[in-house]
């Protein structure tokens, strides 16, 4: 058995993946603010976790983490990773120290990718459909990145770069982004860029924007269509550079299901029609979302080393 | 020995390369125009290669063609190759039937990308430098395309469309471009793109360009700096999907040399001073000019199948 830690600016799920790949329901508490915090919830997931099992925690073979912010795949460090008050914290070493066993981290959005890619080896197998080489994990969170998994292995770059396609400037005309640019993808499809073109004071403003344009307000159309576009582009970037066989879309936003997965095909079928380029790309056959309630971090991050 | 070809829109250039690497100046004749003629270059090319060596065609291993347009790898099937007038030949079969010698075809710039990242290596092994771990050759040609090497491979994608990334969309309000997209890096980071900003009764618009900038002609300046800033583009996009240690700049354009580095590095510089997080991919490090005259195209296809 191997633990999975999917540690995020809010929560933190951990899972136990048994070496037939199942695992329970993800438990759940509070992320810590800081870096100490943050290692204790990690701490506090793993022992909740083999309580659970009725195990020692040295009957797990390994740890995998997936956390937001650069991470340093090869020593365990992350840093940077803003939302949770950590500058810099040798994760892998501190955590290994305090359970016992060896820890690996990744990028989140990275381990999701591993964890998107071997759902979808299982799930072809149990289809018989035949497996794609190549796979991008479009993650729409906070923030817009993607994780690319070419022939079973991460793609992590000469930096851990790889993936980064959030801040691809789209429009010279659009607003400034956090990192510094004008008009990235991720200022229109992101969580923060529904925020910035939708306020409002709906609990879940998201849903409150899919309803209406549901119901045909034409504000609300405008803010979806240019949401839409904006992950439409983000899957033609995606095939542009890596060609990947498929575009699996996930995160936080992507429990919005079938009406995110109908508008994006439906931008990029509208596209094909002016482009015989883009036609013969296939685009909206690539896009598939990822199935709603996977823990596709925590299960990726188990994975992390492993395969 | 084996045999690199380079078909080009105007020019056949091919090399008889060695199994040390070292090759002869290229022999270059003009490519004829149809699928029949193509081939009957291609031909003439082997043969007058042969007959220089003193050799008999069958003495050589292997034949390698690189040609613009959709490049079927498995099967040697070239089709789209507009600018030659062929929809769809079979060259592999058609040229190997005709000289009796095994030949695998390419993307011109896929071919290229091969090309530029043996000669690299031959340049690290000589330097000492370390080796990256990937590589990407952006082709400034009449269009704009990318080849990348991973790993000493070369990705081809899903569908053959890996590096296609003159046909990323970077500007609403763009000029329409011949893929039925508006705005793509192609319509400003080109051949193509500069006879349309430059129009000029000159016999070599481009150094007309280059020299009344240099001058400090205004206009000259405007549309120069358009240019670098579309090329920019193009590096910032390659660091930003599959983060390449390095970006070498070839095809037609890369003649301009120095100037054309320099302006280049210099609108990266420029974003950096804005952009902390461009600021920390060094991209303006990354990039590289293929040596002025160096066939990569005909030394890659020499080197496909075999790398």
């Amino acid at each position: 058995m191997r633990i999975g830690i999917d540690i995020g600016g809010t929560k933190t799920a951990a899972i136990a993946v048994a070496d037939n790949g199942s695992f329970g329901e993800p438990l759940r508490r509070a992320t810590g603010f800081g870096a100490r915090a943050v290692l204790d919830s990690a701490e506090a997931s793993v022992r909740a976790l083999a309580e659970r099992a009725g195990l020692d925690v040295s009957a797990f073979t390994s740890i995998g983490v997936g956390i937001p912010g650069a991470v340093d795949n090869a020593n365990g460090v992350v840093s940077h990773a803003v939302n949770l008050g950590v500058s810099e914290l040798a994760l892998g070493r501190e955590l290994g120290d305090r359970v016992g066993v060896p820890v690996r981290v990744e990028n989140d959005v990275k381990a999701a990718a591993l964890g998107a890619h071997q759902l979808s080896i299982d799930g072809a197998t149990a289809s018989g459909e035949l497996l794609g080489g190549s796979m991008a994990y479009l993650n729409l969170g906070t923030g817009l990145a993607a994780g690319i998994v070419q022939n079973g292995v991460l793609l992590r770059g000469a930096t851990g770069t790889a993936g980064e396609i959030g801040h691809l400037p789209m429009d010279p005309r659009g607003v400034l982004c956090g990192c510094g640019q004008v008009g990235c993808l991720e200022t229109v499809a992101s969580g923060s860029a529904i925020t910035r073109m939708w306020p409002s004071d709906a609990e879940y403003p998201v849903l409150e924007l899919f309803e209406l344009a549901a119901a045909g307000d034409a504000a609300a159309l405008a803010v979806q269509r240019t949401f839409f576009e904006g992950v439409a582009a983000g899957v033609r970037a995606l095939v542009l550079t890596v060609d990947v066989d498929r575009v699996v879309i996930g995160g936080g936003l992507s429990a919005i299901g079938e009406p995110l997965l109908r508008g994006v095909r439906g931008v990029l079928a509208d596209w094909s029609v002016s482009s015989p380029f883009l036609a013969s790309l296939a685009l909206a056959e690539r896009v598939r979302l990822i199935p709603i309630g996977f823990p596709a971090a925590a299960f990726g991050a188990a994975l992390v080393g492993v395969k």
